[in-house]
């Protein structure tokens, strides 16, 4: 569709639009905001950068339930104030030690004449983007209410590309598509592929963070910032104009929201630049939340872990204990009189190897699934009391095991599988957590997997929304770090609360053994998930042909550059031990790489095609780099200028050897060590669903005798 | 419709009946169970009592969800066996103090010969009545499903006479209408009377305890015992055939149960019998339940208490502190700075009252409602954070209030409102109960008022079953007594956590500040709510005319006997201290009369017009007589005869005048003092809505000095 067919389209929607409008700059000056009162009083905004637009004129409102009149027009603007945000803060953790919110805010006031009800507009512009949220002041003529719709519109410009996944009340376990906004339609049902909960929606509604390229080159992301106590966000498109609505998670009445003032909604977030490395490096998300609310940090630590986990998810081992019984009743069925079922992983002498690995390979923690009571009959049955948190199994030593790793200085990771029994789960939080006090577990993994309880609820809807919120909160209170899977997905949250320190909510390494992901998967997350916060995807597999028959669809190089690629405070080497004992050399790797960094440089980046990143370790001042490649065989070009000028470095890139590939040779890398500096470049070839990862360290003409230079 | 006709529609339904039969006796053998399957493998029952059908041949099973089977026919018996229980107990309060548990029993397992599962049917024959229920051992067929309904029928011999409330997800706070059961369907739109959260959901669903009289002169009551993580069922009539039918309360989803085996129902109860009072006087509902799981329980004490609350109900003060706010955000809202809206029921001045006038009069705790933040926007607004049951409002002292009340040897009752946001008293409950132990609240009263959340869920359904006998069970972690308002109406769990003290679970004395009740719901109360357990009814209102202008629809001497009739461990003298003040002679009663029984005889019996019960209190060996009257005046008889042949008490009776009328003159009362011994006979006028009240205790003759003697 062209742009002038959108214009028109426009006209017809909300009539001749208002002279009075106001505009707000982004501190750059580049991005250009303007807010108006449609002739019948309806908000709308558009954007643009460099004189562009970004966002056609876009209507913002609510339909709202038990009022007569809904949020959506006869408003008047009854004040309006613009500000500067300028301050530079210190994430816990991070790609950065230093995060500059530089906005420049717009607040509208609007009033309803009919109603006499004030809705506020909060705009904020930065260079690469904007926010917006709604707010709703404490006024005598709003107390409660409840959305039926949130209705703020995002019209493109036209039919871009997208990187999407269906939209689903209840996971964001898909592959990406890559496809034009009016293809979406088309391929929605083979995007929807199986899952132990799910809930699509509609034929065009996909999730955020959404990724998309227009035709003339801009790289656009909408997403959503500061989700607390509110549905999340899906967005349906109108795939004639081309104009996304939001579209929140009901709940089990089909409600998507109830309010109090003076309440606010999560911000929403437009990132776009003509750069896709912008969009990476963008800090919009975290800067539309609050400041970190725990005042003590000093308990928050980035780990590296591995863990009896990969042996469950590639049927190796199981999570069960037994096989004897049909149903469980918690605190009834017997174990200690069971039969071992001879598969069980988190038994004491495997949890012990896996801690003597960690001790002799310098990693922070392991974490253990499957140790406690339950896993027989925890999925599918909707089961109320399905796990207590605290019972470990007969063959798991909870008091030795804690011992055992206390003595080699090694921290046990907690897991608490809820079977999305969220009652359950928040009736044993307390107990659950002060067990893990009691053991010295210092972070817990927890997951949500199946449909919810309560029954009708869904994963993303309010209710829920609330509930991982408090997880998190409750955990603060006991100094506990929060790692939690199939929760809604991250949106900068862990600004305002660092101990979240991971995610899931989104299609992770286990699917490389349920089937295989997209070999490109890898170069979306970035662009997608990882907008909102870190994701504990699980990578390091070395052995891609897994136990139960599967194929991880990556290179093993492309499994090492993940650690650089898919930031995140909580890294997991996923694969078995014999398995890193077979490639000791490719290992090294996962060993040096550090966990938090100084700075981060997004050198080369095209979702769904590459992406190479380049950061400075916090304290060591090492540098490592990270590229992942997309379906096809590259050659990238690393220059090595954010090197100190004069100094030289030796570099140990570990990369795909020319014949490699995902599906066929995986295993086919290779480690060079060269000598750079600031001057230098690198050209380097990426397999099919490879990649390569560099370790680069301060090096004395001692440390590169006989070491090759690397060509400027 | 005739019984004949009844008959031909049984054959119609099940076919030609099988021969093979099981035949269980009651003790006494004059209750006969039959037990057969129809041709088709259906279980069916049927119960005569001397010969006579009280539950023509009425069919059993479920209904399922996913399974493609139903557990509805296809049935063998594959195992019987029949046992005999004889046990007597003691409760730790009650009606009497001892209870004989006695009952022949069958048990018949039935395997479904297409699917091999198996269900077994427990029936229990009791002289007065049977009590059955489904078990579902653990087995290799049978692990998890999920009830789409219950269908155990209940076929009745008639068109009986029905005492009944609508069947409502919701409430029970309905007035009892009586009619035919052919006329419930024409009554239903005028007997559902408004709640603050109410769902009925058909033209002939009723509820239970449902008490009835068949033509004939049998009274059967049908109701259910040990509703434990089920949803409480209601009746849904055939009004044809005069079936009832079980219906389950469904949760957000429309599903009515989700089990795994090894599992069993709640008991189905039926009571029968050609005397009223033998209603009244069986124990089958607590004898079907499991004994007590509190070892300890010498913290249990029934409580005869006053309190700040009839002057909120009636609208003289308020629960809430101001009115400066549109909505409260706990934590965040502050109080401090408000203006009080003088208006506030739970100030320390006032506390102080209540306490000081129970000392005074010997009573054994002060319940205060609105001590704690968040009453300004409370109801109606489906707020999730409504309530934090531990910030007391700024006038209210809570710990110089604990101190006073231990000063003056008087227990305070907390309160706990919910607003039936569940999750968060949950959430809460644990250091809500520690606040209690804390400042020394033996007790607590909490309510679930308006319509629940999770949205979607009902008072009645699973879910929330299994929170009210969660908030039960970690009381008694605590050792706190519970009486749960608008919680699910009881079934004799009273027996197992006998810390449950009360419930409300039908319309209390609140509905006579609310327009009035029926003059003679009181007479109806003890054969339906009570069947369950004892109810906080709060009685002991001496002003009829209350201040917001309601009207009272009850005589002051009927509130006495209500002491007497209404059978409850927890006792309130609802009425404001000043009201008592005023009538110091009939307050005399209230302070006098005991709050737990050695022996309980019902006199006189009629449901809707009359109920007379004599009961004799624990260690001081008094007896104590109430009678309540329905709409007509009437006189009735008490043989003396309970009492010690040869010894001469003193009876102080307490009964409505001449002239005394629920309506016109309900303060006419008068006090007589009399001798009475085992031979005295009392002919008592009740007048319309009325009653009366007699203390009844060993005297000397310096005692009965001239004091007239009551013939024989």
């Amino acid at each position: 569709m062209c742009r002038k067919s959108l214009s028109t389209l426009f006209l017809i929607l909300f009539g001749a639009i208002s002279i009075h409008s106001q505009t707000l700059l982004s501190p750059g000056k580049n991005l250009e905001l303007t807010f108006q009162l449609s002739p019948k009083g309806a908000p709308i905004y558009s954007v643009k950068i460099g004189g562009e637009p970004i966002i056609q004129p876009s209507s913002l409102g609510f339909d709202l339930k038990n009022d007569e009149i809904d949020l959506l027009d006869g408003f008047v603007i009854s004040q309006t104030a613009t500000s500067t945000i300028d301050e530079t803060w210190t994430p816990v953790w991070g790609e950065e030690n230093q995060i500059r919110n530089h906005a420049n805010e717009l607040m509208v006031e609007l009033t309803q004449s009919q109603t006499g009800r004030k809705m506020i507009l909060r705009f904020r512009a930065f260079d690469e983007g904007v926010g917006f949220r709604y707010e709703f002041p404490l006024q005598e003529k709003m107390g409660y209410f409840v959305i039926k719709e949130e209705k703020s519109q995002f019209a493109m410009t036209g039919d871009h590309t997208a990187f999407w996944i269906p939209g689903d009340y209840d996971t964001q376990e898909y592959d990406f598509t890559e496809s034009k906004l009016s293809e979406i339609r088309g391929l929605m049902k083979t995007a929807i592929t199986p899952n132990a909960s799910q809930t699509p929606f509609s034929d065009t509604g996909v999730q955020t963070a959404l990724m998309m390229k227009s035709a003339d080159g801009w790289y656009i992301n909408l997403h959503e910032a500061a989700l607390i106590d509110y549905p999340a966000m899906h967005l349906e498109l109108d795939d004639q104009a081309m104009v996304f609505t939001s579209h929140l998670t009901p709940d089990a009445v089909g409600d998507k929201g109830y309010l109090y003032t003076p309440t606010q909604t999560p911000w929403r977030t437009i990132i776009a630049s003509k750069n896709a490395g912008d969009v990476l490096a963008s800090r919009i998300t975290y800067n539309l939340n609050e400041p970190s609310k725990i005042e003590n940090t000093t308990w928050i630590k980035p780990m590296k872990y591995v863990g009896v986990w990969w042996e469950m998810i590639t049927g190796k081992s199981s999570w069960s204990y037994t096989n004897d019984f049909k149903a469980i009743k918690l605190g009834e069925t017997d174990y200690s009189k069971a039969t071992p079922n001879r598969t069980h992983g988190a038994t004491t002498a495997n949890v012990k190897k896996y801690i003597d690995f960690a001790a002799k390979h310098g990693f922070d923690g392991v974490l253990v699934e499957g140790w406690n009571v339950g896993w027989e009959d925890w999925f599918g049955n909707s089961k109320d009391y399905v796990f207590d948190f605290l019972t470990p199994y007969p063959d798991f030593d909870l008091k030795g095991i804690a011992e055992y790793a206390r003595e080699k200085g090694v921290k046990m990771i907690m897991h608490h599988e809820t079977s999305s029994s969220v009652r359950n789960y928040e009736r044993h939080m307390d107990k659950a957590y002060q067990l893990m006090k009691d053991y010295g577990y210092p972070a817990v993994k927890s997951g949500y997997v199946g449909d919810m309880i309560p029954r009708g609820e869904y994963h993303y809807s309010q209710w829920l929304v609330n509930h991982y919120q408090y997880a998190i909160e409750k955990a603060a209170e006991y100094e506990l770090m929060v790692n939690a899977h199939e929760a809604v997905r991250p949106t900068g949250v862990a600004r305002t609360w660092p101990n979240l320190i991971g995610n899931e909510s989104a299609r992770g390494t286990e699917y490389q053994a349920f089937g295989g992901s997209k070999a490109n998967h890898v170069t979306i997350l970035p662009f997608t998930r990882q907008i909102g916060g870190p994701m504990d995807y699980t990578p390091g597999v070395f052995e891609m042909d897994v136990y139960n028959g599967s194929h991880v669809n990556s290179t093993l190089a492309n499994q090492l550059a993940l650690y650089v690629t898919l930031y995140s405070p909580l890294q997991m080497a996923a694969d078995f031990p014999e398995n890193y004992d077979r490639f000791p050399d490719a290992f090294q790797f996962i060993k040096d790489v550090a966990l938090d960094w100084e700075k981060s440089l997004y050198l080369e980046a095209e979702p769904g095609y590459y992406v190479t990143i380049a950061r400075k370790a916090k304290g060591s001042g090492e540098w490592f780099v990270g590229n992942v490649n997309g379906f096809e065989g590259r050659t990238g070009m690393v220059k090595f200028d954010f090197l100190e000028e004069g100094k030289t470095y030796l570099a140990e890139i570990y990369a795909d050897k020319s014949d490699a590939h995902f599906k066929t040779n995986p295993q086919s890398y290779e480690i060079k060590k060269m000598a750079v500096d600031a001057k230098s470049v690198l050209k380097q070839f990426s397999a099919p669903g490879g990649g390569y990862a560099i370790r680069i360290r301060a090096a004395s003409k001692e440390d590169l005798k006989g070491i090759k230079k690397l060509k400027s």
